[in-house]
């Protein structure tokens, strides 16, 4: 094993980008992960602790001095600083502040002032602006003194006030004659997004328009920064992951390397939230037990009630989500959503309805038991659609994350209204 | 309702901008969606055309003839036309290029070459390259004559038979010397992409290396093409959906908004295997009618130990499957996950084991019961969460989407487990 870390020292220190460092760092169990974060070039540390996913990029840095982290991250962008600091606890962070040169540190605690998950937090405030009322010929002056971003596709005009005024690409730039006005050949169809918009509708601007980098204004429009599809790219992916982890109970930042006691801990809160509603569930199964006792088929029956309700419920909660994360759903067209739902409850249950009757007759040869559950599998798809469309609304409403919580209710609701419907019925007519 | 619609007519054609009139037109019902669609404006559609899900796009594609296609897409870039002509049936797209004018037919005919889900089908092969042994100024001189891409921010460098050399930043264009040599200035850190690579490695490298467009080459490295960023956006976006979609056995292409039969018989599939697979369950369980009818606590019982099973497995599932999209999880690591989520199993299996089993005895005052059914708990976690891990890898070697998939099967596992090894524990111990 030791000649394999020192291969990868040696890879890591030679070969690799700090992307890519970054992504073998987390591929790798705690032990190996320490042994070779020692072991990155340190000027190359800044770079991949900003590639770190969170949980791990703040187990290396309660590591590390306040002295180190400010030596470790000068070379790295403002933005990134910002957002490793905002996951820092606040006196640590504090800290590395005090310990930062001045015009910098103004700079990231001018980041630090907007929330983490808004244009505001997702913005660097480095950018190169230009005025719009001089010539093609004095920007191109003004551009090569400057210090410029790596990645530049467009520059941002703005009046004597600093208000947003239109863009003006690099291209444009190129090939317009030296002495046309900026005001008069920029582009404004780029519209300026407020730094206090949800990153996720940040990143739903950037899909549909697709942009590569977006001004960014306060409220009296004042351009105040600018963000780049690199950020945006890492919050589509964090969106879209939350919700598949959420729907099994899962923290999308949880390290799939984290120790395994950890790791147990944040899935075991989910076992047992899913215990107690197996439990609610049970407890209505067990109020039939007389029923059962009589009839043993309802046992074995119950359960496929249960899941067939839990399917179809699964079904459309994950197409609401998504549609929700999307932007296509929204309380604008709910009602015509649930419509639509509705009719494919109805035909998929009177359609697998009959099928499981026709399977109960076979195998049991009672109609009376294949009408009982045929009832049963038709009301508890219907009340399962119904739940799953109206649940994220109105969990949405109450600040409660949808694909968290509503697989939990939607589960617990299918499997009571199951058995309650199965057993009742049953209870009422075959005995 | 009349008059709802004339206001949206209005808005779709003085306000919106393609990719919004788009998001609209997937929003809404399908009969509105063909009245809006004949109020956008003509020199739009081609946009809003690229814009639209794909099962849309055919939509329309379908009610227009081959002339109407080429006259509305004539302005859409030759990637976006690729991709369209590659959703439509082979003679319908057949016709549309022989109307092309024939060289932008032959461009479309060779990114059509391409498999759509890989580097050659996310490509343009309508590009700006500079020659290596030039002077800056002679590039300025060059590119003032050209059309450039909207949104340029580096180009490709190549030597005089193509082969791709390296990339020259536009600010790099802007700040160096005239008389600068390109390839003494040139940045070599961007790899070129082989035009055959998969779209989600290419995803992976435009995440990890925070691009903005990527060359692509063919097996000789000759550059052939340019990834730009907004493509990769939607390939992130769709592979992240996938997952979730696929987990809950939805089609991500299936339109929100599509007519309730084609949805019903997409989402009847699913609960039709789902319901195969509830059987198999069911016709362990009827094995042990004997026994239920003995002691019905067992019925009540069982669906708790199935449903524990369910909830450990689909977690593990989601991380193997979440993993393995990132690029963390693979064949190198795979024996290191194994032990690591086995430990977990254990852990969470051994700690609600005993919570289940301190229920049991509060409820019906029976230690044997308790017992049977916490060693029943134990053995189905364990074996929901090796099958969660074991299963992605084994469907992905056989080419089956293991997110698809593995959600049956798992349960199908955790179901039958979960009976098998409570009832049949109770049958040997309890009766």
């Amino acid at each position: 094993e030791s000649s394999n870390i020192s291969d990868a020292a040696n890879i890591i220190q030679q070969d690799l980008s700090p992307p890519e460092a970054a992504h073998i760092l987390e591929s790798c169990p705690q032990k190996v992960r320490h042994l070779l974060w020692g072991l990155v070039n340190e000027e190359d540390q800044g770079e991949v602790l900003t590639h770190l996913n969170e949980d791990i990029q703040q187990q290396f840095l309660e590591e590390m001095s306040a002295e180190e982290i400010v030596e470790t991250t000068q070379e790295i962008d403002n933005d990134d600083l910002a957002d490793i600091l905002q996951q820092m606890p606040t006196e640590a962070s504090h800290r590395v502040l005090q310990l930062m040169p001045s015009e910098e540190r103004s700079q990231v605690e001018g980041l630090l002032a907007f929330p983490e998950d808004t244009a505001g937090g997702l913005m660097t405030n480095r950018m190169v602006n230009i005025r719009g009322d001089v010539t093609i010929e004095a920007v191109l002056r003004y551009l090569r003194k400057k210090k410029l971003p790596k990645s530049l596709d467009v520059l941002w005009v703005v009046d004597r006030t600093q208000h947003y005024q239109g863009s003006l690409a690099l291209t444009e730039l190129l090939q317009s004659p030296p002495e046309a006005i900026i005001s008069e050949i920029m582009d404004t169809s780029i519209k300026a997004i407020e730094c206090t918009l949800h990153e996720d509708k940040v990143a739903q601007i950037f899909e549909r328009d697709d942009l590569v980098s977006a001004p960014v204004v306060d409220a009296d429009n004042i351009l105040i920064g600018r963000i780049t599809i690199d950020d945006v790219v890492d919050v589509i992916r964090d969106s879209a992951d939350h919700n598949m982890m959420r729907l099994a109970g899962l923290d999308e930042e949880s390290d799939t390397f984290a120790p395994i006691l950890k790791s147990s801990q944040q899935r075991a809160v989910w076992l047992g939230i899913n215990m107690a509603t197996a439990f609610v569930a049970a407890a209505v199964m067990s109020r039939f037990e007389a029923s059962i006792a009589q009839i043993v088929a309802l046992a074995v029956l119950s359960p496929v009630v249960a899941s067939m309700g839990g399917i179809a419920g699964s079904q459309t909660l994950t197409l609401m989500i998504r549609g929700m994360a999307t932007g296509h759903i929204s309380r604008a067209n709910l009602s015509w959503i649930v419509l639509r739902e509705m009719g494919v409850a109805v035909i998929n249950g009177a359609l697998w309805a009959s099928v499981i009757a026709g399977i109960t007759v076979a195998w049991y040869g009672q109609w009376s038991l294949a009408l009982v559950i045929a009832a049963a599998i038709l009301v508890n798809i219907c009340i399962a659609v119904l739940s799953g469309t109206l649940l994220p609304f109105i969990l949405k409403s109450a600040r409660i994350d949808p694909a968290l919580s509503g697989s939990v209710i939607l589960t617990t609701l299918t499997d009571v209204f199951g058995f309650l419907t199965f057993l009742g019925l049953a209870t009422v007519y075959l005995l």
